[in-house]
C-alpha cells in the first residue's frame, strides 16, 4: 500500500537527520514508500524549503542515475554569530574562573543541548570539504570530536598520553607540551583506527602554546594524512610565539583578572576565517 | 501568516528528535505556526503513528495545563534483539582479538552510526525511569555515555583516573582494580560536574571483575547520590566472583582461543533483565 505524504515527510526528515551529509539514492525512498520518484521529488521540495526557512540545514540534490539527496547540517553565519554570544555570555562568569586563568567548561561539554550546537557549528566549516576523520586528543576533546563527527558523519580518532591495553598496536611520536617549560611529552594513536591517506579535522577544547595540536599534526603525518583543518574551542590567554598558527577559535580568552576574579571570554576568528 | 501542516510535520518531527525526553508544551508549536491547538494536535497524532509504525520511538502526550508532547526514543525489544545480533556479528572475528582476551572495540565506539544504536538501545532501558545524570570512566566509555545521554537528554559526567587542571575541586575515592591482582588505584570526580541527591545511570565498555564499575557506585555514594542501573557493552570472560552483580551487558564474551584466533560473542543478560 502507498504511504501517504505526511507520513513520508515525517519519515524521510528523520531518516535525513539520523544519515547527515550522506548520497541517499531516491530510489531508496521510493521503495520505502512504494510511491513514485516524482512523488519523492515533491517531498524533498517541501523538506528542502522547511529546512532552510527554518535554519535547520540545507539539502543538496545531485541529478542523475547516480544522484540522489544530501542532507547538510550546516548552520548559517547568522546563526553562528548568535551561538557564539550565547558562548560568550555562558562563559564571562566568574564562577567558570579556574586556577592557572583557564575555564571551566566540563558541565557544558557533558551537555548534550550544548554539545549538538558546538558539535554543529564547528562541523559549518568543514561540510563542504573532504573530511574522512576527526581527531582529538584525550579526554576533554572527546565530546566535542564526537559531536563534531556526528555532523559530518565520519568517525572520529582519539589520540591518548596513555597507552591501554584494548587499543592494539599504536604509533607514537614526542611532542613539545607546555608552554615555557619545554616538556617532551609523547601521545600516541592506535594503528587501526587510521587509514593511511586519510582527511582529517582537528579539534580539541582548549588552545595555549599550541603543542598538544601541533603533535596531532605530526601524528597524522605518520600516518601519511592531511590536516584539513584545526578548531579548539577557546584560545587561552598566552604570551610568546604559538606553535601552531594555522587554526580556528570559537571563543578567545581575552582578559583574566584571578585577584578580581573577572574573565572576559569574547568571540575567536572562527567566523572571520570564513565558513 | 500560518504555517502549512507539511511544514508543521517536518518542523515538530525535527525538534522533538532535538529534545528527546523532554516535555514540550503545545502551545509552544502553536505560537511557533501561528496554528490552532486543534491543529497541532491533529499533527501530533499523524507524527506519533508514523514513529510507532516505523520503529522510531514514542510520542506520549499529557493531557491538562501543564502536558504537552514528550519523544521518547526508545527501542522495541525485537529491535535491540535484531541490533545485539548485528552486535555479535560484527564482533565476531578474529582480527578483533586484542592479547588477554579483549576485543578491538575502539573503531566503532568512534563510528557516529554505531554510537547512535548502542546509545538508543541502552537508554531504552532508561526511559522510563528518573535519571539525572549518566556517569562513565575515561577514556573509553566517554563516547558510550555521550550518546546514552543525548538519547536521554541528560548531561553525562567523567570519572578520571588522573587529575586534570582544568577541573576544579574534586572528590576522589580509593577502589580495587584488576581481577587477581588486587591494585588499589584512586579515581576522581569534579565536584562541580554532579549534584548531590542526583538519580545516576553507569555505562562502561568492557565488564571483567567489576572494580571500575564498584568504584563508580561508591563515588556516587560519596556524592549523596543514587544509582539507577549500570550497563557495559560486553562482559568478558572472567574467572571467579565479581564484585558488582548487579549490572546488564549488550553482549558477552563467551570463548576466547588466543591459539586458534577464534573469539565467540553472544548476547549478554541486557534483555533478560527485562527492559
Amino acid at each position: 500500500m502507498k504511504v501517504k505524504r505526511s507520513e513520508r515527510l515525517i519519515d524521510i526528515t528523520y531518516y535525513l537527520m539520523e544519515h547527515p551529509h550522506k548520497l541517499v539514492p531516491l530510489t531508496l525512498f521510493a521503495k520505502r514508500y512504494e510511491s513514485a520518484k516524482s512523488s519523492i521529488s515533491e517531498d524533498l521540495t517541501i523538506i528542502k524549503e522547511t529546512f532552510t526557512k527554518r535554519g535547520l540545514g540545507f539539502l543538496e540534490t545531485v541529478p542523475g542515475a547516480a544522484g540522489g539527496v544530501r542532507y547538510v547540517p550546516k548552520m548559517t553565519d547568522e546563526d553562528i554569530a548568535a551561538f557564539i554570544d550565547e558562548l560568550c555570555e555562558e562563559l564571562n562568569h566568574s564562577k567558570r574562573l579556574l586556577p592557572g586563568g583557564y575555564v571551566y567548561l566540563s558541565d557544558m561539554l557533558g551537555e548534550p543541548k550544548w554539545l549538538r550546537k558546538i558539535g554543529r557549528a564547528i562541523a559549518s566549516k568543514y561540510m563542504d570539504k573532504e573530511v574522512d576523520s576527526v581527531m582529538t586528543v584525550a579526554t576533554k576533546g572527546v565530546p566535542i570530536a564526537q559531536s563534531v563527527a556526528s555532523y559530518l558523519n565520519v568517525p572520529f580518532v582519539i589520540v591518548r598520553r596513555d597507552s591501554k591495553v584494548t587499543e592494539g598496536s599504536t604509533v607514537s611520536i614526542n611532542y613539545v607540551s607546555g608552554s615555557s617549560s619545554d616538556r617532551v611529552e609523547k601521545m600516541e594513536l592506535s594503528r587501526r583506527s587510521l587509514e593511511m591517506g586519510s582527511k582529517v579535522v582537528i579539534v580539541d577544547d582548549f588552545l595555549k602554546g599550541g603543542g598538544t595540536v601541533n603533535g596531532m599534526i605530526s601524528l597524522i603525518e605518520e600516518f601519511n594524512s592531511e590536516v584539513v583543518g584545526a578548531t579548539v574551542i577557546a584560545e587561552n590567554i598566552f604570551k610568546g610565539e604559538r606553535s601552531v598558527t594555522d587554526y580556528t577559535s570559537l571563543l578567545k580568552v581575552e582578559n583574566v583578572n584571578s585577584q578580581d576574579r573577572t574573565i572576559e571570554v569574547v568571540p575567536g576568528n572562527f567566523l572571520q576565517k570564513g565558513i
